[in-house]
């Protein structure tokens, strides 16, 4: 879209409107959750949309906001284990995490899923750093459930290092593994992580950038978007099984965050391009918002 | 105009269009002189467009840019003359400054203009500092001609005061009125002392805010503006009267201006509501840019 | 008077009597209230003594205080009233401020009484800088009564301004016309401004200086000047009507001040010269001293 | 070994020789290489040495030492290509990084190694942060020739992260894949980033821990060990092929960081216990030291 | 001892050991009491020990600790006295400081054992700097007793002068001389005083080099030295005699250190060359240890 | 002299002459040498002066400056001298300092003279601090002659801790002794190590507070005060033996610190009360001053 399709006086309008929300959020901390069934995914990207993620990171970034990325790499760490011909572990009907498949879960998070979001960051600068949950005691684990393996709940988060990224302006891109005091790690759900993320740095704004429009009054309805929420009401849609599969941790991590004080929590469509921008930085805002 | 009107993909591409020059003018000082005609004259604004200029400041100031407002006051000193019954005197053809005239024109730079400046801006907050050029030594003035009075040029601008508002993210509102050694006042030429103000604090840009379009190739032809121009061009419009009557010191301020390290000088039509922030903030640009 | 007239001992005693004064107050802010009627009434002073007011000024400042000029301006607006042939207007036996009335007074206060003390105290550098109440919202004012029109008392002060000045080693000059929220200016008695500065800044001293030697025990017996008194004492006087017209906001003032913190409030001729320094310097100190 | 069997005068002795190299190192940065193949070496370790490196690691920086680990994995990565049943690919008789062996080897290097070794040092509380050199623009790469593939030449090192984590006291534990300019990441040999990095942090000392002795007049004669050498000595050695195979990266890192103001480089035996600990604090030292 | 007499395992060993304890103490505040006649004392020293004392304080300060000397010279007044033929004089059956005995002691004390302590450390570079408990107010005193003359009690310490030497990374050597408000000067014990001054700093360690080889239970028992000891105990030991004459003054001072939050004071063997060193930077320790 | 004797005109004319040049020396650092013969000498006070003095350095420092005072103790050493029954030697016909007198000078200068003044000036506060030369490598000293001993001369002067004491607002009370690499001490002229340290200070004034009025063009008539002089001037009048005896060192380092650097060195009269304040702070000045 050029600038001679908008009037001057569209131009104008817009600006005026966007402008107080850039001031509001100025040096505010925005965490985005980045889905692993996002990439790949977005409208009409041959990139399935990492750039256009990258470009909306580095674009909030540089006008002062202060992103930290989290994101998660299920499908992928999936089809590494089947090229690795290792079959999938269960217990009492629960899928296993034994010490192989960790270690394959954090070469791919770490090594090649986290990779890929900060190089496609840095396209735009030197302005990412990945790490992982291991890195200077970020994400302190403890395991769920001895069945389950190597899986972890998160239990603290220390928020020294990430601060010393922000401040330096840069932006933090973290793979969710986390270590208990023993040095043992647990693979932790990336939604959760996001959460305790956003709660101890007392973000701004928690981002769940998903593969569908929002919450639905009812899932099967296009049109019954909940263009925003309390925190109640969205624990009664968990407990109803309006919200179910995998927005349960979504919308868990977003009640909790509105309540430890983040300002406010959205779960967006991140196939619809620059829907960041568009969420941010205009009075109307996409998908749907839980408030305190 | 609401976002309604706007789709949601043309609002995305105005907000990757704006953001990279609202972060490429974070903490640029820009210099916006507003003239005294220029009052009272916006398109369709009751109030004669200063609320909206006000607004405008604001808005540039409140995502990080450090404008500096310089105003003249022409005709608010000829009417308060009138009032006063004061005829202008004139010497070898030329209006001459005597004690009382400088009187009257500081009392209604400093004390009337000025304050509505100021009002103007800090119904949005507390923003804006009204400034005389006597304050801190801020204008060094020297006498022009003996035979015109008390009318002086610039031989110095000391931009501490100025810069340490500046750093407190005030507005400083200038009036130009200047001082020599002797403590003696002196009435400026206002768009000659904001060239010198950004040449002193070597601002990103100088604005002129006037009531006509910018600079035309034929003054008298309304399609004719001249987008860009180097300074060496503007200097041969100046010799050759294209420019000319109150545009000259515009132009030469300009040319001073960008030759002296300022990266960018403009003239443009302050009747078009809204028109700095299209200019900064858009890649079109409104009026005649000058470029080094 | 050369030092010859004086033996080297009592200049050692004047010396080591003036010295821990000079300590005591280094780095105080001292708020002094200079009278629009003081102005051209100085003894002896062919200038009405301003020349020698600053140069007071510009000495303590000089040796570690901070001074806060505070300045009124009634005989001035009165002249510029009656030259512009403005009437006034009465309304219940009040005068009442007009708009046209309030902006004749602060374009007399602002552009011109306020300019001629901040360049008579530049004389000695670039010491002072002229502020209106109206920037960066230092004086906070609220309408007294509707049918008074714009006259305002004073709901708040915000010091930030003045602090930050006074940091730079500078010296504000306030021109007491206030604002309310909706940026309506108002005109402010300027001894109930001074009064309420000192509160703010929790001055060391606040300073009158007027065109009497103080506060008498009886009005007309020269030898009766009280050189010190309780806040209550004083609250006495003015209920007694010992002090009354124009002695009576300055001594509320006095006792506001000195009950919210302000160490000393003094009433001084400021015809004497240098009775500021004399105040300030020596053991004996003039006129009458409000204590706590 | 328990103090019982030193006797206190020896004890006294190693003290008052250890304590000046402590004090001489207080906030020097020391960049140790840790090769893959000395991971699972050392001398009677039943965890292969990573916790004795690790234990070593954690007391240099714990009284002031400001340690920089960079390591390789060749092995590692030769182990997972088998694997995953990816053959090896030659041009003119050279081995070709194709993408898919870039993709494995920075996912082993990054999310394995590097992982194991900052979970190694982070058993002594929160000190390590694994990097990849794709961070923050640390190693900027260049290919170094078309028909190899992806493999890189440093051509750059951006100290900023590096530096801030040291200041922070934190261990950056670096693995070596770069990236050039358009964002294309490179396998980089580690040897010669290690070398690259101590040059650019001006490094009090580059040591390398491999699995040899150090160098030897003559590679094949145990009792030959060279204890001292300077960088021009060393290049007659890598000319001469005494030094040869693996040992040329390292010597002529070597050679290059002591010309580049390193001062001094050593090439230990990282499969003695604690060699780093013997190196840095007695005046005796252990294996081969390079001098400017 | 060279470093041949010692294996490289037994050195490796000796390193991680007494690296932790030198981390522990970085920064550490120590106040080593050096007693009068143990100067000349220490065991095959031809300078009497005063060198390696020197060398031990210099060395524990380059490793980052914060040593605080503080020194008697009972012996070396007691020589002048003799030597100026001066008399003791006895009130009551006890020791009578007059005028001229405190001068005696304060030119002695002051211009004498603390200069040659200042003197032995500086051969090591520009470290330590002589202090009298007089200066800048550092110990506040006040009479015991009328009838002993200028015999003080420690009634408060300012620190700001040690704390900014310390700060300065000098060593700080204090003579044991206080003031009462009046500008009286006494002679101070300095065991006492040592005591004071470690808690006003809620220094680390308090150590008393001496004569002996600590606490014994049974004080005429060579093997009977008690190794660790509570507060509590080391009170019992002073009521039931078992601590008597010159170690009554340290063990009240460990005593009350202690309870005061200094974590450890020591009674050492200051004639055992060393033995400071040992007893940091050791697990084992040497004389008696007061824990709180 | 009680300030009714004055006219409150005399008094602000004094105020008004003094006040400049206390702003003018505020921050300045002011090396002080007080005589060994000064003390007790000042007209009409019983305790010789020092009480005066202590006065005057306290108020110097309470309005900003930054004093240094240095001592000598002449006197005060030869009495110590005889009561010890220690002969001076003499070798050469010159007087021998051996190492029992260096002791003996050591002790009077550090443990007395200097703890006097510094009690002096502490009954104002916990304002002085005392030094010796020897403390932090204050002053540099080499050997004079073999054949006098340890008589030394300044070789270099360490500003480090002076400067930090005056950071501090205390005020450095120095003995001369000094010592070489070796930390051997030696005796330092006094008159010459204030003129040493005034210029290692860069200090605005160095001031000689003797037993006489200052220099004279015939020392012999009272009348013939030389007020002013420049440096070769001053060369030549010890050249010509007008300048004799103890005024040639005081003469000497005039001439030395004025050439390099220092603004203006005196020569007064120390016996005449608060001479120091008179010199400082009025424009008169009393005795001799030396100017570049």
């Amino acid at each position: 879209v050029s600038e001679a399709s908008r009037s001057a006086s569209e131009t104008a309008a817009l600006l005026v409107e966007a402008l107080p929300h850039i001031r509001r959020f100025a040096d505010s901390v925005v965490v985005v959750k980045y889905g692993g069934s996002t990439i790949g995914n977005t409208q009409g990207a041959p990139d399935g949309g990492l750039a256009s993620f990258a470009q909306d990171i580095a674009l909030v970034r540089s006008v002062g906001l202060r992103p930290v990325v989290v994101h998660g790499g299920g499908p992928q760490i999936g089809a590494m284990m089947q090229r690795l011909g290792k079959v999938a572990e269960f217990r009492n009907g629960l899928r296993v995490t034994d010490a192989e498949t960790l270690d394959i879960a954090r070469m791919v998070l770490v090594g090649k899923v986290n990779r890929e979001i900060v190089a496609a960051i840095n396209v735009h600068g030197a302005l990412a750093v990945g790490l992982s949950g291991e890195d200077a005691n970020l994400i302190q684990a403890a395991q769920r459930d001895d069945d389950l393996g190597f899986v972890g709940d998160v239990v603290g988060v220390d928020t020294t290092m990430l601060t010393n990224l922000l401040d330096q302006h840069l932006v933090p891109v973290v793979a969710t593994v986390g270590t208990d005091a023993a040095g043992q790690s647990y693979n932790i759900n990336a939604d959760t992580a996001a959460g305790a993320i956003a709660e101890a740095l007392v973000a701004e704004k928690l981002i769940f950038l998903t593969d569908v429009e929002g919450i639905r009054a009812d899932p099967d309805v296009p049109g019954s978007l909940l263009h925003e929420l309390s925190a109640a009401e969205l624990d009664g849609l968990v407990a109803s099984r309006v919200a179910s599969g995998g927005m349960v941790p979504k919308a868990q991590a977003c009640a909790r965050a509105v309540r430890a004080g983040v300002a406010g929590a959205h779960i967006l469509d991140g196939r619809v391009p620059h829907a960041l921008l568009v969420e941010l930085f205009t009075d109307g805002g996409v998908g749907t918002m839980v408030r305190p």
